[in-house]
């Protein structure tokens, strides 16, 4: 089938509406199928169909590309979204130069088997201008990309707040449906600021995050990376290095001795640092066990950000003790 | 049908989807009964069932009980919710003393005709504590009542984006639903602060404001009129005079003349003046045009709110020219 491109809340939810009836009646042929060959149904034949939501920002690369297939492989309708929501940035030059390719990312979508664009022009998701009432994220935004970006999450937290209950499947389409949204792991402190606004204000939705797509030298995928020389680019290495030896450490239940990432990234030159820290990954705290005696046990985070050249990067790797 | 009480989420989704799938059935026998009566359905049968959601803190009077007849007379089914929300209080010897009178509630409740009543303990509400994802109010309460009680209307919110989200009734149900949530217009602010959450953050849900209702003498129906004694429960009529006072000029298409209406709470021994001014309805800014001398035209609200004896006391008048 065809993408679909829609522009409206009323042609997104009338889109979403059509595309679940027809995956509820393809269950029920399916259903019906299985019942003439098994001739009694199985309790596991009664599930509802699932919708999926990928919010993006456009500009779409491979990162993107992985979200939006783990969002068609579990569910029966995805809607993906491009908006680039000014309210997340603080620097209006930032928001002007941020790339529009709408027939690139349109494509990109439809190629993985999205079935829906929901692409709304700024008057449709804030008419009038800003929004006064909004969704602040607290301090789960105080540190690390908090503390440089300003109301950045308060930004995030605000759209993705309206794009879920813009997608929210049920009270249009009738049918019962399982909710997700997808963000990539990429974005550590948006992924845990997202499942806890999910908590905190009960959203009828369950966050799913896509682990981070790495390219074959072990940069994690970034719109920027493209602004990076040759030499940058072999400078950030160092920082999914940094990762892996403390994720070494873990998995081998031994200490984590960050400040031995934290010296491997300074020895670089061409980079900058700006935090390495392993933190709790639901609250993002710094861990309260000892990292540089103590075994490590359980799970965690390890978290970095750092200037190359022109560009700030940001990676982050899940620690886990075999 | 004897009311249903609930304690937490999944009781409560329960209840509303048995509750819009037995009204489902009822408008489906209806409407077969219709057709075989009148032979030719018409399309004006073709309705969704409705949910409405009454959100209050309890210790319900008459001025609830419109609110909740409001609700049974507009929808198939209709929740309650009962929760003392501490985020909205700013004095916590307030908090610990508002009154709490389940049996009681739920008895009016039933006796207008109200399906469920959702009665969450604080830790089905806030578990783990207070929330650290909010939504803030904005601008909208920076006056009136939100001037002398900060954070109030940010606790309001917070706690109304979670019951939408915890009585939305699609997802669970899979009966396409309208749903609509009722508010008292004696909180004038809350109801314009809600509306304007609702149409920044995109909830899918028409907020009803339900109008004031008044003792005989005219005193708005408060719970805190109880704590005032006769001088002073006829010292508080003079708001409802000062309200009306203006009500009757914009009715006849005169000049406002707030002042007057000023100078008649003050001139009244034991009210101690907070603030009474003409606004618009849905911004509560002043009125931008000339009170004194410009003949009233279209639509406006005026507010007061005053301290006689120990209570604080708010009201207000939509105000329209004929």
């Amino acid at each position: 089938m065809p993408i679909t491109v829609v522009r409206t809340r009323a042609e997104l939810q009338a889109a979403i509406s059509r595309a679940l009836t027809a995956a509820a009646l393809r269950a029920d042929v399916a259903r019906d199928l299985a019942e003439e060959a098994v001739a009694a149904p199985r309790a596991d034949d009664v599930t509802v169909p699932s919708l999926g939501l990928v919010p993006t920002m456009g500009a779409l690369h491979d990162g993107h590309r992985r979200l939006a297939e783990a969002a068609v492989a579990g569910n029966d309708v995805v809607v993906a979204s491009i908006f680039v929501n000014p309210l997340q940035f603080g620097d209006p030059v930032d928001l002007e130069r941020y790339p529009r390719t709408l027939d690139a990312d349109a494509a990109l979508l439809e190629s993985v088997g999205v079935d829906i664009v929901f692409a709304p022009e700024l008057e449709e998701m804030y008419p009038g201008g800003e929004p006064l009432v909004r969704v602040t994220a607290g301090p789960l935004a105080s540190k690390w990309e908090g503390a440089s970006r300003p109301g950045h999450f308060d930004g995030v937290c605000t759209v993705v707040a309206k794009l879920l209950h813009l997608a929210l499947p049920g009270p249009v389409s009738g049918v019962p449906t399982a909710f997700r949204a997808y963000f990539g792991q990429k974005d550590a402190q948006q992924v845990a600021i997202v499942r806890r606004m999910v908590k905190d204000l009960n959203f009828p939705v369950d966050i799913v995050s896509v682990p981070i797509v790495r390219a074959e030298d072990g940069l994690a995928l970034s719109s920027r990376n493209q602004f990076l020389s040759d030499t940058q680019r072999d400078a950030a290495l160092v920082l999914s290095r940094a990762l892996r030896l403390v994720e070494g450490r873990a998995a081998a239940h031994e200490p984590l001795l960050p400040d031995d990432a934290v010296a491997l990234i300074e020895s670089q030159s061409g980079v900058e640092l700006d935090y390495f820290d392993v933190v709790d990954t639901d609250t993002l705290e710094p861990l309260a066990f000892n990292c540089r005696e103590t075994p490590f046990t359980g799970e965690a985070l390890a978290i970095v950000a750092a200037k190359v050249g022109p560009v700030r990067l940001i990676d982050n790797m899940p620690l886990r003790a075999r």
